[in-house]
């Protein structure tokens, strides 16, 4: 098909799809004359994973860029483009090595000894939930790490069903992008359940008209 | 304290500081001389949740504006804040109106009826619940719905020790802070937890070497 039709298949405009061939993110179509360049199905569904990391997964284009390579390489085993992509969402802050971080590093490996989690030292996971964890700390609210375990409970669950799902998918190619897909838009899927739930069990706590006034409720 | 005590305290520059004032986020501090201001611990409090929100939260400058609007308003109930600050987490994306999102907000529609799930119809959770769901469906992972449910009940029961945890802080003011910190910060914790738990789902599911090609392993 032409650009145009590809821009009319998606609903990205033409500009955009040549800025992602220019920018390495979509590979460029078939030229068909010096002026025309055809594209195919493939194309099609690279530049909707594209948008979807974009717009719901909100990954920037230089991020994108890293996870499709991690996709294309062929020599990257599967289960390393799941790191590639689960690093781009992570942050690269630098630990401050201020007293609250040593605290929350300890408490993140104490957590991850106590579930008896496999975990690489290279996982950026790690160092973020000790980055968030210390600035609760320096926020007065330590005593967040009472939710920790029904955190962890609850992130079992999640990752387990979303193995499950990508262990069902048929082939390798595929469950390699599945992984990038369920990695990056299964994130916006619990935070948005997550902001569902939290209404709910409100309203169930104190009724639909919200949190009592300490001491009058 | 000066404002270069301020700064020496929080690790934020002085100009950044000043900046935060300008822009409406951080209360000025008190006039103690012409080319003086004075600050307080209230000041400090105030800058280590900016700079959580920011840092943490992935937060805009804008959007931290409105979120600290809503706690200092005394005339808008605890229980509105956090709608405000789950509201800076979503996005706002209008619907496409396509068969995709039909068929998305459908599945909502059932998911938080099936769970009996109190919700009102201002929360954007539900929308981009519909909006990610309805890109996975784009991306012919329609299936990724089997899910759900797995996700709502890790969600719930994350949302449940979230509440209890802001239902024990003692003071209304620092319950509705608490709110939003959790809001927010929680969700840096469940991602970095969930991506930990992927590590070790993925491990106990096809060893550390990863999954196996398909018809070999």
């Amino acid at each position: 098909m032409r650009i145009g039709e590809l821009s009319r298949r998606t609903g990205v405009p033409v500009p955009t799809i040549k800025y992602y061939v220019r920018e390495g993110l979509l590979p460029p179509g078939e030229l068909t004359s010096p002026n025309q360049a055809a594209y195919d199905e493939g194309h099609e569904r690279r530049l909707r994973l594209i948008r979807a990391l974009l717009d719901v997964g909100g990954m920037k284009v230089a991020q994108i860029a890293d996870v499709l390579a991690a996709i294309d390489d062929p020599a990257r085993p599967p289960h390393k483009v799941l790191g590639a992509a689960a690093d781009q969402l992570g942050s690269a802050d630098t630990d401050p090595g201020d007293t609250e971080s040593a605290a929350a590093q300890a408490v993140v490996a104490d957590l991850v000894s106590r579930r008896g989690w496999h975990t690489h030292e290279s996982n950026p996971a790690a160092a973020d939930l000790s980055r968030a964890l210390a600035a609760l700390t320096r926020l007065g609210h330590g005593a967040y790490t009472e939710v920790l375990d029904d955190y962890a409970d609850a992130a079992e669950r999640v990752a387990r069903a979303d193995l499950a799902y990508v262990d069902r998918r048929a082939g390798v190619e595929d469950r390699v992008e599945s992984v990038v897909i369920g990695t990056v838009l299964g994130e916006a899927v619990f935070s948005a359940l997550r902001r569902l739930a939290h209404v709910d069990a409100s309203a169930k706590l104190y009724g639909t008209d919200g949190p009592p006034e300490r001491g009058t409720g």
